[in-house]
């Protein structure tokens, strides 16, 4: 008789306003790494998004669908009650030689008090996207500056139309 | 005849709002140092707190009732013109390894450009508090999150409500 | 005969609300290494600024008028389109023992995939200045605090005046 | 049929000259993550250890024994060729607010370079041993404080000896 | 009947081969805060250094002289016991914008777990000093730099004839 | 009658044993920068190099060969001693995400010390080299891994002779 096979789940956390190609990395990388890595849309009722949580869940979908151990959900509330009721054993997220450490240790060692048993796992995306993020991809595309190579093939069309459309 | 006997008075400015167990651990700390501590609050008309002035008077005081020379106090205005007021010799701050250095300097120098005769000092909590912060424990009861061990007890109740109230 | 001269031209972009000492320090320092460095007062339409973009492109003008080869100008869009227009080898910033790190280089790596023959070079303000920003400088002028050294001669009453309008 | 069941392989490299309570820690945390987990002692001919590998090789097995998915082991040469070897996946490294990030990210991307496929983990321990390195302890051992709460329990023992036998 | 007097006493330790101008300016700070302060020179046995220590003491005495509460000591073995022995309530250190934060925190941590009564107090330099180091003013002389401006005047003399014996 | 053309000279310290691509990248950046560029080895008598300064001076000027505004010339000393025998106006440091600040910072702020009128002048190599240091390269080619990529290609094989070499 044999040991019960351990299924590790991850979660990976975010706006995803829009996906950037360091998000895509890093669900490659994460991909690898646990059993099931859930990628999970935070639905924040109080910014004001640039795509909506299904919009941004479409193109999630779009962009794993040739993983098949990831999965794309979205979650309301404390992060640490969404990922207790997935059994997850940890948290994913991306750290840079850019990064904002004090926001990101922070928030690890805060949910770590909420839930003692949830891991936070850092993991670094490739170099050429440390500088990404979806706040700058928004500000480069909303001042007419190419978001090729920034963001996904399929996000980059979308992007132009939302933003001409929000001007 | 013997030298005057010198009175250090400290000054430890902030919001407040609410006082966590970091706070509370500083204000121990720096009670050990100083020959009289002053907690002071900051009234800020622009910003839109969860406890009032007073609320939040009213918890310091209670906190700190078994330290006989700390006093708590509020201020508006300029840090430095209201230390100057209370003849402080320096201002108490919190530093952690999870801290926001550039803020904390720059201010630190600003103040000293503004009243050379002012020193900042720089105390850290125990590490167990060096992720927490107001603006956090706000959120994490906002979200439903248990504050047990993020804030002095007599404020748990106190935040709960507040909290249910705004919502 | 000669190799033809080069001519570098610099691009010190900002919002100059109000300019600093730190910025006229650097101002000096940069228009020793290009042979022509433009001041761009950045034309920002969503925020409501202190000084106008004329007042400030006249101060600036005033300050700078005894250095012959910097030039005062205002742009909006995307930077490295503006400093194509202008023939710019490199974007000057300044760089601080206080400094947002994460956020000038983020801006520096995403200004260069944005034109990857456009450099970005940092230099050092007076240590004496490392404190200073805009935004520190308006909070203490609007608290009622002196900002002689902190600002230009001519910034001061200036800035005072507008102060005292905007309350 | 189902899907071959994923084997995840990390490896945990370090001198262990001693092993703290710090890198106990992060044994326990990657444990719940990686299916095995290998610790790897660095076999490094120029340093001067304290203790011996197989002294270091002994303490960590029996510090180890419950862990049903951990392995100690040890190695010399490149980090990434020893992994390799493994079959590993990851390589995971703890990260602390009090870290040597430039060291950190520096050796993940050069590990990165030298062989794309092995991903580097970064995990936090607990706060309390957020301050701990073996080098600290064996210079605390060595001027005669005590180094309980530092390492593990049948450490102390033998480190005392260790440092006796040094002088 | 009046509530005894609170005598803080503070340590200022560290090696002073040579002393700079950075740590005459936060003797004349932490003399300003504590009823007394020890400037306590580590004997570092193994260490090989430019000034003896008698050199060392002889020379900060002299600096001092002016500030009554301020003493010279030295000490050797942990640092924590030398405070205990002196009844410190707190250890003086200096922090810098330019600072290696990382071994500043952790030995501030460490001491608290040696000694949990003592307190470590962080104060800042004048900026303009906010580059020295011993080690860099060392090397500066050895080049055949001018020291001028960064240790004391009475250090500049001596140093130079040192440099020149060393060699 | 027209102005004289400023001429503004850069120098790159370093000690280049051996040369990366990093610092390769630096230099045309730099060459862009200022009208003459000198790469400048430093002579340190006390380290015992992997190449002698004419072995590294032969390689970077076969590099540079083809930039017809960089000359490759060694010193020893102070930097700023010799930077002023070339009238240099600025010293050129590459910076990078993953940087050691503090030294970088102290050894600038030094620097104006000791000459107030030489600049220093930061500039980011490429991010895919932002982890590469000679000290590294070094390291990796010595456990025999490969440096492809790391360091130009007439460094590889010369660097893979020395280190058999040394063993």
């Amino acid at each position: 008789m044999s040991e019960p096979v351990k299924q590790v789940i991850g979660i990976y956390p975010g706006s995803f306003d829009p996906v950037t190609n360091g998000h895509l990395d890093l669900i490659h990388r994460g991909a690898k790494i646990f059993d099931e890595l859930v990628v999970a849309i935070l639905r924040n009722p109080e910014k004001d998004p640039l795509f909506t949580v299904p919009e941004r869940r479409e193109m999630l979908q779009e962009m794993t669908k040739n993983l098949p151990n990831v999965r794309v959900d979205e979650f309301q509330g404390l992060m640490v009650d969404y990922a207790r009721s997935q059994g997850a054993a940890a948290v994913l997220r991306g750290i840079r030689a850019i990064s904002d450490y004090e926001y990101e240790f922070q928030m690890a060692l805060m949910n770590r008090k909420l839930d003692s048993t949830l891991e936070t796992i850092f993991m670094m995306p490739a170099e050429k996207y440390s500088y990404l993020s979806s706040r700058l991809v928004r500000e480069v595309a909303r001042l007419g500056g190419s978001v090729d190579g920034l963001v996904p093939e399929m996000v980059v069309q979308k992007l132009v139309l939302k933003v001409k459309g929000t001007k």
